[in-house]
């Protein structure tokens, strides 16, 4: 049985190892890579997916998951072998069920779908890429078909992402969110708006990521294990424990964005840094699920980077350095200008309390899509129409509306409810972390940050994905992915900038 | 019949695949891996590798060399088509031959030997490293025999770097050379030294790396295709047709080794730049030979880049740039210093006039290891008994010595032949480039080497690895490999400059 194990954990490892080879292909993509590079590039990356698909659902896998189940019944039901074999019996279950033929086709149609979106995009043009998307909502509707019966056809798309959990679920956790979060963005809407122009400013570059760097080495980033590059769209990737990487970018117009996406990366990364080294080459050493995912880059990025006692230690420092811009700004207007809320077209630009009324239209359309109730061809009149419910704009074309995201052109779809999920459960633990340490916020005021990563590291980061989300957030937090912690956040926190709270 | 050669292709793509792959996380060990990424990348190469070795030695492959070898009996014996099955037939045939077992200790033991050599040459005890290397060239031998009957035990290994060349072939070039260089070198010392005090300066770090961009790119080197980044130690490696990358490194006490560096890499670059698109992913695609491969960075950085013609053209830029070092330095002082002879103890660091007698020396003591006429236990003495014989000096330690380079520490026997072979040929294809192009050197004068790339293109770097490299250079310059037109080179320039011509 040992042997068994044993020869489990290696073909795994080399799962392990073809996917990290494929990580870094990806990363030296976005960042180093000479234009000519592309076409083999994709080649290789395409071998790489392939030859870990082919491993991972091979027969000696599944057989191996029988023969292994029988002996890990008798283990700690938590202990990592248990976990392990029941998360890749899971996923495992899962992926054989999907053809070869879909996933070739699925491939070709949304690569082609992805040119086609960047040029409709360019053109402002739905009419172009509407036939590619209605591909792509076929061939995901052909997906969830391998996973039937289901509870809802959304349902397994949902759960790529979020494993365990149910549309249902979701939908009753953003039932409750949505009209509360539109209730406050018009309550705000209807005070004076907060001056951000000295944050709408060329920035000097390299200051910015000398700060950005110095920051999250006081959160705990360990450089090496670790580094920082520039990409045009930030991300985090890592290729093992030993290796996660980050990327920042800068932005003209808006000085604290690199510090603020190197957060937000940096928040991803320590979650990769921290997953116990009994997990490491297995598929246990990875986030719990997206949504787990972003609540860390939302934690640090959000509740610890845009609160007021973080700014109290770094403030004088950064006005110091960028003085020509912030040498007159108190640091009470430079906190609300941080926390300006704003309704906006742009997803990715959105302040914490308009920003999951983006993700909320996005999934509603999705399941619409998904069920069929809704045609590509109606898709953008949706989308306006309840981008002027939530949020009271109407998109001027649909470079600005539907066509601002990529992920549906890649054929992604149950993705963008993490994001919002994300941003609950960063709350729920932000909350449990200053009951379980009270002086919390004493210590962000002095730019100590060990004791937050400690709580994280033994609540959240090292259990890898031992546990599903709901699961995890339960283990640590004591409750499931719950809105209510989010909603009081938002409504004290920007009651106080907003002066609501009367 | 055209459905195997495909699927033979297919085959051959994803084991390039693979090969590109692990050439991606080798350039990223060595340019931007944080420390802590060492041991899980160590994981992944080795992953990478023998997928890539059970891929290309699997039963299919063979089967597809059998029946497809009548096939391409019928074609053009040049065509690409007969040439890819030809060249992985012999690759094949070897490969197969090398037990699973003797791949694992040998992965292992050249491992441990390489950190024990690490060991070993810092503290100056080569008792310390001993062991290691006498299970090194054991194994090296058991290797051999794998391949047995041979004309000599040094064969295999050879031919691992040289396909088709034999040891006897070998010793007879470089019978001829020896005597004849070390007659060169006696000379020359007898002669007053040249001055290069003003190139052993502290020269700025960014217009080192400015001035060789520029030069590669006259040079030809495609940027779109390409990169450059600093490493340790100097490299070039490539992912594909479209992404060729080098490494240059700065040494602060010689102001032209970056620039020297980057001419050398990139003469490496080119030759891999070039290979004609129809062999793209496939083995071919890839140079004839380690000795090819180095006569083409040996052509850029000697012929090209220590040449009267190419200073006659670029000093004047060179002086004005660092004008603190060579302000009173004329063309003929900065040309005779850039090759100054001088006999050392460190091959990397040799001059043209010295370099294969490093070679030389190595190469007939490996031979020895190999046919057991020498002990590793006497080859320190062996090692400095040379030395005194063909450069007059004796290392003070070993270190300095026998311990300087990395290659047996690593298993690599057969390897140091390649670089002499390499001047050699880099010689011959030069002659023959000015027998076509009469006023090639007047071109280089005027900074223009479109002529000479234009060339090796043709007659060498479109062909990849079709021909073997007798076979290459035969076709290429009208003889085999030959000693003779390296000795007039080093006769006419050093003679030149060290006034022999008498």
């Amino acid at each position: 049985m040992v042997d068994k194990l044993n020869r489990f954990k290696e073909l795994l490892a080399e799962v392990f190892d073809l996917n990290a080879a494929a990580a870094l292909l990806g990363w030296d993509e976005q960042t180093y890579m000479p234009k000519g590079g592309a076409e083999e590039r994709g080649e290789a990356l395409a071998t790489l997916s392939r030859l870990a698909h082919i491993r991972f659902t091979s027969d000696e896998v599944g057989a191996l998951i029988d023969d292994l189940k029988p002996m890990v019944a008798q283990l700690d039901p938590d202990s990592d072998d248990a976990r392990l074999v029941r998360v890749v019996e899971r996923q495992y279950r899962k992926l054989v069920k999907v053809p070869e033929r879909w996933v070739s086709e699925f491939a070709r149609a949304t690569s082609v779908a992805h040119h086609a979106w960047i040029e409709a995009r360019g053109r402002k043009d739905f009419k172009h890429f509407q036939p590619y998307l209605e591909k792509n909502v076929e061939l995901r509707r052909e997906y969830a078909g391998f996973f039937a019966p289901y509870q809802h056809v959304y349902d397994p798309l949902l759960d790529d992402h979020e494993p365990g959990l149910t549309t249902a679920e979701v939908q009753a956790i953003f039932d409750q969110l949505r009209p509360q979060q539109v209730a406050l963005i018009r309550e705000i809407a209807a005070r004076p708006p907060v001056d951000d122009s000295f944050l709408r400013k060329p920035y000097p570059e390299q200051p910015q990521w000398d700060f950005g760097v110095e920051v999250i080495t006081r959160f705990g980033f360990d450089w090496n294990r670790g580094r920082q590059d520039k990409s045009a769209h930030p991300f985090t990737t890592s290729f093992g424990l030993g290796d996660v990487r980050i990327t920042t970018r800068f932005e003209e117009h808006l000085g604290t964005a690199a510090l603020l996406s190197t957060m937000h990366e940096g928040g991803h990364a320590l979650y990769d840094q921290g997953y116990a080294p009994s997990l490491r080459r297995t598929p246990l050493a990875s986030g719990a699920s997206y949504a787990v995912h972003e609540s860390q880059s939302r934690l640090w990025e959000n509740l610890v980077g845009r609160s007021h006692e973080f700014w109290e230690h770094f403030y004088p420092r950064f006005q110091a350095i960028f003085s020509t811009y912030l040498g007159n700004v108190s640091l009470e207007q430079f906190y609300r200008a941080i926390n300006k809320v704003e309704p906006s077209l742009i997803r990715v630009n959105a302040d914490e309390a308009t920003y999951n009324l983006h993700i909320m239209l996005r999934m509603e359309l999705e399941i619409a899509l998904m069920e069929g109730s809704l045609s590509v061809a109606d898709l953008p009149e949706a989308w306006n129409e309840r981008m002027r419910d939530y949020l009271g704009l109407t998109p001027p074309d649909v470079a600005l509306g539907v066509l601002q995201d990529v992920h549906w052109s890649g054929g992604s779809i149950g993705y963008f409810p993490t994001y919002a999920l994300g941003n609950l459960i960063s709350v729920q633990l932000w909350e449990k972390a200053q009951a379980d340490i009270p002086d919390l916020r004493d210590q962000i005021r002095q730019g100590r940050f060990d004791g937050l990563l400690g709580w994280l590291r033994e609540n959240v980061h090292r259990h890898g994905a031992k546990f599903e989300p709901q699961e995890l957030v339960e283990r640590a937090t004591g409750s499931k992915i719950d809105p209510q912690p989010y909603l009081r956040y938002l409504r004290n926190k920007f009651g106080q900038i907003y002066g609501l709270l009367a």
